[in-house]
């Protein structure tokens, strides 16, 4: 797998069937961390999943501690408004974790503070304080990882 | 403005929404030519779009035709599946126009003919025929763009 792309209690279904189906197109896999805002069944999520759900690698959790445990020790970035570093000021490799936050709200201080020294950040115009969709902050980051390291498998 | 964003007959109220939003958030202007596959008055579009309408520099064309007419002469990349060059082969410029296709079916063969020098694609895995989201498609080329151009009056 490329990528490993994490949403942490995911709220709104389109944005994470968008994802998912960006993961299908570019060989990565999806994390969901739960509580998530909606149904697995929800209409809205394989809608914009399509049928790019069923070819999915994906993985839940009950809790972010159960995600950690299971994966720390590997390389994670978190995106957030937060940052300081520039997403693409950083170097990715095959297999690095991408952490995305709720849309409401991002991730709690103690997750922001756990991976403080991998905090990536998406620029947008200055007088703003305003984000992105998560598909299309999710999308940005993936593909900065992929060209970096070649869009292996892809064409 | 940054980049110039062209939407071809867009079918879906919540990818133009989310794609003025990445307008808003990159001092980017948006181009729509119709016809639309949805009202302006669409609450899909508010939705998506959020609160950043309002703040879109927002152009309207009766046909590709009035578009072109009014734009020829400037640089035009066109994105598309069929395209031969990846788009982080090309080199972006200030101004630059990056026109996608309708949702289900890109943009006719005339308007392909016309910009068959600016053809750009986002590499996939290779057993697929599908293809990303709208939105997703163009934050991946816009930030691109921005990237090469150093992310202008962006923090």
């Amino acid at each position: 797998m490329n990528l490993n792309i994490v949403l942490y209690q995911p709220e709104i279904p389109q944005n994470t069937g968008n994802i998912g189906r960006t993961c299908v197109l570019t060989n990565s896999s999806l994390h969901l961390i739960k509580p998530l805002g909606f149904l697995l069944t929800d209409k809205y999520l394989k809608r914009a999943g399509m049928d790019y759900w069923k070819d999915l690698d994906v993985h839940y959790y009950e809790s972010f501690e159960e995600f950690y445990e299971k994966h720390k020790g590997k390389r994670m970035f978190l995106s957030t408004t937060r940052g300081k570093k520039l997403y693409t000021d950083v170097q990715y490799n095959v297999g690095d974790f991408i952490i995305f936050g709720r849309e409401s709200s991002g991730v709690p201080d103690y997750i922001r503070d756990l991976l403080k020294e991998n905090l990536i950040r998406i620029p947008m115009v200055e007088t703003t304080d305003r984000s992105l969709n998560l598909s299309n902050s999710a999308a940005i980051i993936m593909f900065e990882a992929l060209r970096q390291i070649g869009f292996p498998n892809m064409k």
